[in-house]
Parts: C-alpha cells; structure tokens; sequence
C-alpha cells in the first residue's frame, strides 16, 4: 500500500477480502460522500469563513431571502432546511448577535416567533451568494451532465429516506415548469 | 411553497429566477450532497453511539485492524484518512483513552509514533463493522447500479479535487485484480 493508491478503493478491497460482499460497495459509496462533503464543504468554508458564516448560517439568511417579506416563523425554516428545531434556534440565535436577523412576534398571534432578515443580513447573504455562485456552485469540477446526474442519485437515496423529493430530472425542468 | 415540496427543487427554481443560471445546478448538487451526507451519518451514528464511537474514530481503528500488525505511523494514518494530523491525533488521544488503541515507539527509529490496536480495539471495531455492514452499507436504499453509478461520479469529483481515484469503474473490478 502507497499513498498514491485510493483509499475508498483500498477499504473496498479489504472488505471483499474479508467476504462482507453485499456491504462492500454500499461502504465505498458512503465513504465517498463522506470525503466528498469534506471536500466540498473546504471549498464553501473558504468562502464563508471571511463573512463569518458558517453553511447552516448562510442557508438560514439564504432562506429569508427568498421569502416576499424576508421573514419566516421559526418552525417553518426548521422544516424547510431539515434540521432539528433546537439546530435552527442556535443558529438563528448567533444570527441575532451578529445583527444579520431579529426575531419578531406577530401582532395578530404573539405565540409565533418569526426570524427576519436586517439590512445587515440582506448584504452578508448577497456577498455570501455572490461568492458561492462564482467560486463553488458554477465550477464543480465536473461537466454539468455529471452534475445532474449525480444529483438526480442523491434524490434517489433522498427520497429512499423519507425526504420528498421533486421527479428526478426535475432539477433541469423547473424553469419551464409552474408547479 | 408548501412542506411537501422538495426544498432542494425549490432553492434551484430561486437561483434560476434571480438569473443565475450557471450556478443553480451546481448548487443543487451540492446541497443535496450535504443533505445525502446528513442523512447517512444519522444511520452511521445510530449504530456506531452505543458503541461510543465516532465515524472518524472508526475509520482509525478499520485502518489499524487492516494492517498486518494492527499498528501504524500517526503519520501514515493521516495520508490514509486524508484529514489534517490534528485530527487525527485528537482521534487517537480520544481512543487511548477508550483504552482501544495504545500509542508505542519503534526501537530502532523512536520519533517515529505508532498507534497500535488493543484487543478491546479489535473487539469494538468487529462490532461496529458488522452493524454498520448489516444496517447501513448493506442497505443503502437504492438500487445497486446505483450505487456503482453513484460511487463512480463522486470519484470524479474526488480526482477533480486532486484526490487520487482509481479508474472509475474500479470499485466493482477490484477482486480480479491483484494491481
């Protein structure tokens, strides 16, 4: 064994050596998302890091964003980014002491506690954005029928766990479809 | 936008309309990588919690109980791993405290610092293998084409990366080769 040899392929061989061969190439894939996030999330952190964001954060704000009024009850980010209630609290929570989002109540309702976007926020979102699209998302590293492919797996495994997930060649069709 | 839309589809369909094209697919790639990886380390943790381990723990200890000895360079273990050796003596300072893996010296050269398996180690490590191969690797959700093909795109981003990969279809064909 050298160091130039791969190591996902290296475990997949010991585990074929070992006779576990219906886990063999169920480990390489988890292996492989695993150095993948790692690898991926390096390259986001470089850009998040000098905004003092982490992904979470920046999917927080990005969320407000979208949202016509740039702000949202707390539960609904909770379900929409797929985290734990108390994940969204911490995260909404540094946000607050950063000054990028401040939590209001509704008149009509005081029991809902809504996250919103401050000017502050809208502008970290917009540089974190703008940073991402040119130093991330438009230059994965590989061709962008690859791209939706790979993607269109993940579904797969998404929708396998439970989560709801759009027809698996919705992500290149949604520009042309209302739904 | 209701909860039973795919909040990845959602995000994609924004990047489109705010005009950024180039970056939407890519976005959507790697969001659902980060939700893919969350998704498996839920499975992976559920196993591996009881046991007190950590993936990154486990990965150490497959490594040593892969070699003949059952012990290896700090140093080799982060080539290996492909983790900063902080990490990976953080890793080994939490498993000799576990009383998993003892820390030793070779005679002949003794800067060079081994970590080296203990039998409850090896003991632990069968465990975790086993329950991992029986409730995650074995049953990844999806079919097993799938997750050939799913492996084989995610080496592609690895090599892009700079990692080295083997031939992309390597992962099936490394039982008849002795390469």
């Amino acid at each position: 064994m050298t160091d130039d040899r791969d190591p996902i392929r290296e475990a997949h061989h010991q585990w074929l050596r070992h006779g576990w061969d219906d886990a063999a190439d169920g480990m390489a894939m988890v292996t492989s998302v695993v150095r993948v996030h790692q690898l991926l999330m390096e390259r986001v952190e470089a850009v998040l890091r000098p905004l003092d964001l982490s992904f979470a954060r920046y999917e927080v704000l990005r969320l407000l964003s979208f949202s016509q009024s740039g702000a949202m009850p707390m539960t609904r980010l909770g379900s929409l980014l797929q985290v734990h209630p108390t994940s969204v609290t911490s995260a909404v929570d540094r946000l607050v002491r950063q000054g990028h989002v401040e939590r209001l109540r509704r008149e009509q309702d005081r029991r809902v506690v809504l996250a919103s976007l401050t000017a502050s926020g809208r502008e970290v979102v917009e540089a974190a954005t703008e940073g991402l699209n040119a130093r991330v998302f438009a230059r994965p590293g590989i061709p962008g029928a690859d791209v939706t492919a790979l993607t269109d797996l993940l579904g797969e495994l998404r929708a396998a766990a439970g989560d709801h997930v759009a027809d698996p060649s919705g992500t290149r069709d949604d520009a042309l479809q209302s739904r």
